[in-house]
């Protein structure tokens, strides 16, 4: 029986949403270990629409479900339809997307909330023991989901290791191809492009990440 | 010396753009063979703007360029910038921008003209005699840039390839983990999402081309 596992995007591009070199990489590696992927997303208004070549905000209103079809080939499915019991894991890629429409951690900082679905989505992971890979800044969450003590990366970012462990996690340093694994709490993390601009780098600590969590479904 | 390897994109998404899982495999490719890639894109407006969940249009314009820095975390440039003098080869990734926004493939078939800007450069490698590799769709234009005789493959779709022949190109049907190599023209195509929906077959083929391109660089 193949694995399955369900991927959760926060849109479709870096500094807005999901991070597509990111994704792409993740779905790859899970397709060459002959797993199962779907994806998901949270039918809500993107918190931002950055126009990538500038940086600077664009007078437009999308989606975030909408826009992360755009990665999926138009296979996305709204994250309140995502049931743990249909699959052995979740895997979140990085991007702005996370910090800013699957979460307020851009703007809150330590005081952030995860978005009531995304995070009802994952705290079924959390109870049922399903492994979870969380990638780039995504880990940022990790004791919003999984509480004080739980053991994360995004690399070796001082500001925001620092929120992170304001917020009660225990933010270890990493280089990009190393994953650090929280048996206890049955979750993994890997930087990726929070340390590198290399596809090729990211793919290493991605490659990591996906091969832990499928060996830690039972 | 590293190799340097030019893509042209057609904006983000495979159904108004450039094929999202295409470009970052040849990227991915192209990286971990140590060769530099650098993106371009025209700077014009999308043909339409397609909803990737519903395959509908909406009523928005988006910017091909602009789009475009989605997948390249905003290191897109115009296309017009392209000089041929300082790259070793060229690749174009598919998605049916290709046949909607570098081109109007989509609409008149064979007798479509390639989007001007993006034909000035594609033709400067034509010229200099440097190798191009056509994925998925684009190949649909090798009779354009290269004229009547050129050897190509989409896979086997039986209307685009009549189409192909129609403009005097010699269609091959291949499998998706094939290439096939015009010698003559310099120009290396595969199928890639025309003949799957799955990441790691799509990268069979395609990592046969970037490595035929990268060796054909004199």
């Amino acid at each position: 029986m193949s694995k399955k596992v369900a991927i959760i995007l926060s849109g479709c591009g870096v500094f807005d949403g999901a991070e597509i070199n990111e994704t792409v990489l993740t779905a790859l590696s899970l397709d060459q270990h002959g797993a199962k992927v779907e994806f998901f997303a949270p039918d809500i208004k993107q918190a931002a629409v950055i126009n990538h070549q500038t940086n600077e905000p664009m007078d437009e209103q999308r989606n975030v479900l909408v826009e992360s079809g755009r990665i999926t080939r138009g296979k996305s499915r709204d994250v309140r339809e995502l049931q743990a019991a249909d699959f052995d894991a979740l895997i979140l890629p990085g991007g702005f997307g996370v910090a800013s429409n699957l979460s307020d951690f851009a703007s809150k900082g330590a005081d952030c909330t995860v978005q009531a679905d995304t995070l009802q989505a994952i705290l079924q992971f959390k109870e049922a023991k399903k492994p979870v890979g969380l990638i780039c800044i995504s880990p940022a969450l990790s004791a919003k989901i999984y509480g004080a003590g739980v053991r994360c990366t995004i690399g070796n970012d001082e500001s925001t290791a620092a929120v992170i462990t304001q917020m009660g996690a225990q933010h270890e340093n990493t280089s990009v191809d190393a994953i650090v694994v929280d048996e206890t709490h049955r979750l993994v993390t890997t930087p990726a492009y929070m340390l590198t601009e290399s596809l090729s780098e990211a793919a290493k600590g991605i490659n990591k990440l996906v091969a832990q969590v499928l060996s830690m479904v039972k």
